[in-house]
């Protein structure tokens, strides 16, 4: 899945606009209430995130859904005295209008009559506004440009301590406390005490005294502990500070009563004092960082993403901030060690062992006409649930039929719900999380007899999707620079896609995650390395007709190749999925030999490996299916 | 050339060390000398530039060769009260190493243990020290990170408006004031007038009341005229600012005596009074800015490029600044009209016939034994000049035989010049200015018998440059998005080169110029337009051995593909350099059929097109060597 498309983790989309106009007469009033704020603000800024900035959020944590009704995943919602404006990008202008009651002015990104969030509190504003905006959930450098243009145009921006939204929220839910899951060397490869003691290492090297980990997904991979928080991502809401000597977990405390749970962190005890954790209550990490941040020496140096809260940030004293793009903890995160590899490996062979499984259901069941995107989306999950170790689903399975394939970011509601045929091609995206690793791939099929067309269209997706996955390259290697060998041979017949081709992938965890990508847009994607692992997925989109996709994750190896230029060695890719690639969707003719070779031994591989494992389980049909879908092409 | 590699237009290379102790005491009175500073200063910056930010300077520009004998085109010198340092980059280590005597530390850029300029400033410097520098040759951009580094370690950055090389150096070289050479619109195709109401429109869109022209090629460009100051830069020294009723030229008033240019330039008739040229000597653009910025009305803005120099930045408030990467000259400029495109393809095919007769002649006479790197050049110069409306070289010539040809910036001296020989790989890339274009090839060539190593990779290298040449790609692409095709080839067997692909190339005009280029590196650049014009050369370098680089000068212009994807149209390129390549360094295995067809048609292109201009102009062993040297491949 792309890291382009949504990912809604809200309540279900509806399509009623949400009635407003006494909430907002309360958010109103809150912005001039003594108890929230210390003089009435004239503007309340509600950005989509939590605390923590991750992608997909908590229900808790759905305050712009909330105040406006538009529960898409990208979206800012700004409330004055008199007006209230959301902003929102092209692919939900749609779903915004039709989510969002006349209180509401939907502002629509990317147009260029459209103002800034920061121009239009300019031009509605009284002169000498304040501006508030809860700093929790505000990045650092966010708050810094608009601060900077309120600033600069006589007004300010203020933090809020309280949510205005969650002082209005009437049966706001609870945020989520799930049980933690301790994962062992077996899936890990590596002891939190080991990850301690290099981020240590790391931070000696850099003369940095204390690292404040914010990101969920770093936390969770830091313990070697999952959680269920967020819906698709088996993290839990928590902060961590390391210290050279002290380690410090903030995290609901009630969540540590499991014996499991605290052998595993050693907190009864310890093996080292350096070692030690400390606990304390999600809720502290201000007041503890502010102890410590009082007590830095001249020197001391603290290590920040910048894209963690603006009030975590501020926190620490400038000249002793040290913010970084990436923090150590997602750089190393993204190097899968042997042991991730292998897990990965293990959870793509059951994944494919569930896709092969659906594709042959689907076969029998379409013609029958009773097979919907929805019921086609639940079977795969069905088949999924059934392999060892399978936790949920790794983001919201996008599963579509013709036209509905060329909405990028699709996810088929009742409404929308189409049903499959053998005369429409079928686009599924979907992925899984087993406590081995996480998966995300995509495959686009006939169950009748596609047209020249999107025959000729699938191939140039083809010829993209193996052009990155047998590409070699240098050591040192942006993923930016591979991605228009994704698209040589659609743009050479006129043809294009309007997303990157690759994002990072975690190892039972987000199913994107940095540093790495292939994608146009981004230039501060870190170099790739042996043991990253990303997606490889082009696509093409006939509006209104059809949209195709080929995705695998691939895992980053060495290459080598015949020579090694001033020795700094090759890479290349290695694919995770194991899913055939339907050959009916291909026009073999327009397919050099050396893609074809690379099919072949794709397919080889797929019905090696799987088959091996649908054998093992007794699943004859796919098994099957399996072996007609890989004969060699010529 | 590519923009990677030296641009030496200061004196020529010595390699025994200048002697500086004399030199840099004058220099230490200076800093202490209130007719220059009004505190002394504990130390003095000496950057590579001129006042233009030119990549090529004049010799009175040569200040940092001049104060340690370094005459390497990168490098900046800083002299404290104890210290004298200069830095440069790997390129140069040896060169420096040899040209600087013990007075003065190599700083060895790129390597972990050479600190920053700032970071020596503040180990070395006394408490509370002043820093000067001349304003003219630092850019804006640069001061501010100097200076912002110095600061908060307690220093201060001052501008010291005197140069105090200049105060210390005995006979130093007059500014060029050479003849002004008006064009006329058979060159340009549009009059300097409607230039000017064209960024008159643009100042207008963007609510711009002044432009300030400080780089010499957009101002050679704008008022259509070419000069000889700066060797290889068909250009001028000048200033301009562009009000919406009024032009100012800064410039050495005894230039304007010719009735021809007061003609051009409507000195003594202007035809309408917004388009009256007012002329100001060169020195005065600093207190005419002045007085304009003094007059600014509360709401009018001021255009001025980012890189140009901190002290003409710093006279225009900063509320009334805005800078711009790439000023709406340098955009406008990069995109080449019909009447320059004619003027381009036959400045090529004039040159083609040039290097099409050293080939001719190199043939003939290298079993001789007598032609070495340097007679080659000056051979090549000769035919060159033969041709109508030449100028001049449009830089220095690349001419290298075997080992030196791995050294990208090589420049043939006494002391390095080879024999060339039926036994070693030929490297030269040249070009030249005539007045309807500039030109810029390189054709690697061997007079006796390749080994299956350099065919192999002179194959790689002339994939890449296909697959640059014919890629087809959509309308808004940027094109550091290509320069992986460039190198895929190569990266397939281990194989890679260490700088960019390509550079905007100017018509009659700098032989590189911004905003577009195809480089791993630069993520600033421009969308590619129809009409742009840029180099397409990679290469590869075996040290020690021998150098492969193939270079055309490519124009870029709509492509006709079969689908046109959201209307957003194509782009690909078209050969303005028609110089065959030589197919005896091919290793016509490893090419595709379509890369074959490549070769034969450009070949038949260089027959046609070259061959009726060397029968027209009588030239008849180049003829017969084209004709030889196009045979199609099988």
């Amino acid at each position: 899945m792309g890291k382009f498309k949504e990912s809604d983790s809200c309540t279900s989309t509806a399509m009623s606009p949400k009635i407003t106009g006494e909430l907002l007469r309360l958010l109103r009033q809150a912005m001039k209430n003594c108890k929230y704020v210390s003089e009435p603000i004239q503007a309340y800024v509600i950005p989509s995130g939590d605390a923590h900035q991750s992608e997909y959020i908590a229900p808790c944590d759905c305050r712009r859904e909330y105040i406006c009704g538009f529960n898409g995943s990208a979206g800012t919602a700004i409330v004055t005295e008199q007006h209230a404006a959301m902003w929102t990008d092209g692919r939900y202008f749609l779903q915004a209008s039709q989510q969002m009651d006349n209180n509401w002015t939907l502002m629509k990104m990317g147009l260029k009559e459209t103002p800034s969030q920061e121009d239009w509190l300019i031009s509605v504003l009284p002169e000498n506004s304040k501006v508030g905006v809860d700093p929790w959930i505000i990045a650092a450098d966010q708050w810094k440009n608009m601060s900077k243009a309120l600033t600069s145009a006589g007004h300010s921006l203020v933090a809020v301590q309280d949510n205005l939204i969650d002082a209005v929220w009437v049966d706001r839910p609870e945020r989520p406390s799930t049980q933690l899951r301790t994962l062992g060397l077996e899936y890990t490869g590596i002891s939190w005490q080991d990850k301690i003691t290099a981020l240590r290492a790391k931070m000696t090297e850099r003369k940095i005294t204390w690292f404040v980990a914010t990101a969920l997904d770093e936390i969770a991979w830091l313990f070697n502990l999952r959680g269920a928080d967020i819906e698709y991502n088996p993290v839990f809401f928590a902060y961590a500070i390391v210290g050279m000597n002290t380690i410090r977990l903030f995290v609901d405390l009630k969540r540590l009563s499991d014996p499991t749970l605290r052998e595993h962190l050693q907190l009864d005890s310890p093996s080292k004092p350096d070692l030690s954790i400390r606990t304390f209550p999600y809720e502290s990490v201000y007041t503890e960082l502010q102890a410590i941040c009082a007590a830095l020496g001249p020197k001391d140096k603290v290590w920040i993403c910048d894209k963690a809260s603006c009030a975590l940030t501020q926190v620490i004293p400038k000249a002793h901030r040290t913010p970084i793009p990436y923090t150590p903890l997602c750089l190393t995160k993204a190097v899968k060690n042997t042991t991730e590899i292998q897990g990965m490996k293990m959870a793509h062979i059951k994944d494919a062992v569930a896709l092969c499984e659906l594709f042959a259901w689907l076969e029998k069941e379409i013609p029958k006409g009773n097979v919907t995107e929805i019921s086609a989306a639940d079977k795969a999950e069905e088949f999924r649930s059934q392999q060892k170790d399978f936790v949920g689903l790794s983001f919201p399975t996008i599963s579509s039929v013709g036209p509905n394939g060329a909405i990028i970011h699709y996810r088929p509601l009742p409404e929308t719900n189409r049903t499959l045929s053998i005369n429409e091609v079928y686009l599924i995206d979907s992925g899984a999380q087993y406590v081995d690793g996480t998966t995300d791939v995509t495959r686009t099929v006939h169950f009748g007899t596609p047209s020249a067309f999107v025959k000729e269209c699938f191939t140039y997706v083809l010829k993209g999707h193996i052009a990155v996955s047998a590409a070699v390259f240098p050591n040192g290697t942006k993923g930016h620079l591979l991605d228009s060998f994704a698209r040589a041979a659609l743009w050479d017949s006129g043809l294009d896609y309007l997303h990157g081709t690759g994002h990072g992938v975690g190892c039972f965890l987000n199913v994107h995650e940095g540093p790495c990508g292939i994608s146009y847009k981004t230039f501060a994607d870190e170099p790739l390395e042996a043991g990253m692992i990303v997606s490889d997925e082009p696509g093409y989109y006939e509006d209104g007709s059809f949209g195709i996709r080929i995705e695998n994750v691939v895992l980053v190896i060495p290459a080598k190749p015949k020579y090694n230029y001033r020795n700094r060695g090759s890479l290349t890719f290695e694919p995770l999925t194991l899913v055939p690639i339907q050959v009916k969707m291909m026009d073999t003719e327009l397919l050099t030999e050396k893609e074809r070779d690379w099919v072949n031994e794709y397919h080889r591989m797929c019905r090696e490996v799987v088959g091996a494992e649908l054998e093992r389980q007794g699943r004859k049909d796919a098994l099957e299916w399996l072996i007609r879908e890989t004969q060699p092409i010529v």
